[in-house]
């Protein structure tokens, strides 16, 4: 008899039928005798409908206006789903982010969950009830509705698992669990049993859009284990969890992330002198354009070259921004480059072994793919290529590091 | 310098370009001076997308989550109107119904107000800020979301308007005030620039749909002056107000009032015995059906005639259930005509003036149209005639009691 806290995003309650589905399910686990806290997205699109109707009245809307209006989508679908319930004999009961509560700070759009108050929920599911819960959305000490930001209801899930202390926090989604890599690159990619909240932000934030980052994170900091799961089928999806000792023999890799939406800016010429980072980086910064990988190298002249990627939309703007910054800084010329990717390899087992990173290089010189950046962290190896080998460096890399669908790496 | 509290409806908000006049209108108020609190509706449709959509979850919906969902209509309205308010450089703050707060019973989907706090409201407009609050809402003493049924914004604004001691409530709607009658029917019909609260109580049971009545009873309890305006065209509308004792004269009626809505039964041959009227009117009580006029009259051979009239939705049910009681009483025979119709003149001018009544019945009887039915009450005489006489019997009248478009009897 666990407790689970059960997440279903926009798509697997997007429309009555979905809804119904979603009831059934819940109903299964209540009868096998488990409490069941629900949090539920806005039903698909809906979000959308409603950020254009503020768009409609103000270019850049009011925030707090802004909160008010979008919460409004996933109380529909609490108050949906409890109908849903009820309909097949399942008690439940709704609860909107503040009637919860979910105490945020002030950040109207993109707020931080501060405290859940437990009482009302634990008191309903004493009663046997299962309790629905809006995701995304809290209070403010003053009584003002904020939201977490898009995405942010995996966030209230995980939070709500950790103050409930939960079993575990099933996100179901629209895909079966973590996959080695993207199974419609690689057409051998394999779902992973279990994979540590470290490799899972690694693999989230290099464009694997299974989770929210915040939420691993959170459920990460405070231990609760995690479950991706499909809405539409059943199966055991992926469980994440802290990083298991007792397990002899580790994959070195888990899987293979890759990302398309980048752009590379190269300052060239740069005169090596201190504070250079800066005076590239500031003016960016300033433009609201965020940075991904870093690179600088001293030539033989004593100047410097200095690449940093951005998200490709952000291309055009950075280069203005760089035409500035080159003739401040005296620097040759700013070159740049749109169509480029990058590939990673991330896993716990690379601590462990030598000789991941040239391995990597290996596989993509047998296949004659030009390594263009390079940037590692404990657990993972990123390259930047350009993005027409970027399916042949997948493939490539899945297979070198033993990845492709087989029994004998599973754990 | 006022304080105004004004009530949009839905049909007023029912577009992005409909809200956008509502804060320009509001905009005229603020420059003038005034402080404003603004009471919406949920934009035009979008209560019955909710209605529809909770309908196919559930046959007959949990009410809590019913109030839960549709109370995100008017939550939509109040987000879009301060943004349309900001836009134009009204400072502007939303409140929810619970937000307010607005406290309610428990009686979730027909709710009823029992106190409102004003404390953040008038902290706004001390700051020089353009209240919006969703009416038709509340919360309970548990924090649950209740709604006030149908209408309800109405009431929340009169409410608003009581607590906040504001010096009109404006209720704009799409009509430009109350008339002498229903101006599709009668060409020379009038707008009324005052009438009494009294007279559009029964103005509005008779079938005036311009406000709804608990609103009108609400601000006659708490004297708070009501106005009944256009949203989209200028005007002085027409104030409801408590009995002015200073007019010297007073136009003896101020309206015809008539419903199509209505069905008649008659039970006939009923012993004249005690507890006839509630043996009959029980059974129909208890199938939820609701009797509006009751005559009863006592015939030559000591039987009785016992006639009603119920909705005429409801005709059928109340033929269903007059077969059994004509059974149980030993009575001849029930009999029906749903093809009928109420007209009524209401005027709180009648308490001061005789011969009403009799003016009435001459006017129809030179049109030659047989009364069925009368009842009165003591600022109205209401008559059941066949319905296809309904237009000639209301033009008839407001001819007679000199209600025709014309300077010589308006206040």
């Amino acid at each position: 008899m666990a407790l689970y806290v059960q997440k279903y995003g926009g798509t697997s309650v997007g429309s009555v039928e979905r809804i119904q589905a979603v009831a059934e399910k819940v109903k299964g686990f209540r009868q096998q005798g488990h409490d069941v806290v629900v949090v539920v997205s806005a039903m698909s699109g809906e979000t959308n409908r409603l950020i254009a109707l503020a768009q409609d009245m103000q270019t850049q809307p009011d925030p707090r206006e802004m909160d008010a209006l979008v919460s409004t989508g996933e109380q529909v679908t609490i108050a949906l789903l409890c109908m849903a319930l009820k309909k097949i004999g399942v008690d439940a009961r709704s609860y909107t982010g503040a009637q919860v509560r979910v105490l945020t700070d002030k950040y109207h759009t993109k707020a931080r969950i501060q405290d859940i108050e437990t009482e009302r929920v634990r008191t309903d599911l004493d009663q046997g009830r299962v309790v629905v819960v809006a995701g995304f959305q809290g209070v403010d000490t003053d009584g003002n509705i904020t939201t977490l930001g898009r995405g942010g209801s995996d966030t209230t899930g995980v939070a709500l698992a950790a103050a409930l202390k939960a079993d575990e926090c099933q996100i179901y989604t629209d895909v079966d669990g973590v996959y080695t890599t993207d199974p419609r690159v690689v057409e051998g990619a394999r779902r992973l049993e279990k994979i540590t909240f470290e490799e899972m932000l690694e693999m989230a934030s290099l464009g694997s859009k299974v989770l929210q980052i915040r939420a691993v994170e959170f459920a990460g900091k405070y231990k609760v284990p995690l479950r991706v799961l499909s809405s539409f089928k059943d199966g055991p999806g992926t469980l994440i969890t802290i990083e298991d000792d007792e397990a002899v023999e580790k994959p070195v890799i888990s899987g293979i992330a890759f990302n398309r939406d980048e752009a590379k800016l190269t300052v060239m010429g740069v005169p090596d002198i201190p504070g250079v980072a800066s005076r590239i980086l500031g003016p960016i910064s300033r433009a609201n354009i965020e940075v991904d990988m870093i690179v600088q190298n001293i030539a033989a002249d004593h100047t410097t070259d200095f690449t940093f990627t951005v998200h490709r939309n952000d291309y055009d703007k950075a280069q203005g921004v760089l035409q500035q910054v080159v003739k401040e800084l005296g620097a040759r010329e700013s070159v740049g480059n749109n169509k480029i990717a990058k590939v990673s390899i991330v896993g716990v087992g690379m601590r462990s072994h030598a000789g991941v990173a040239s391995k990597m290089f290996d596989a993509l010189a047998a296949e004659n793919i030009n390594i263009q950046m390079i940037s590692t962290s404990e657990i993972k190896v990123s390259v930047v290529i350009a993005e027409k080998y970027l399916e042949l460096a997948v493939r490539a890399l899945h297979s070198a590091f033993d990845l492709d669908a087989s029994d004998t790496v599973s754990e």
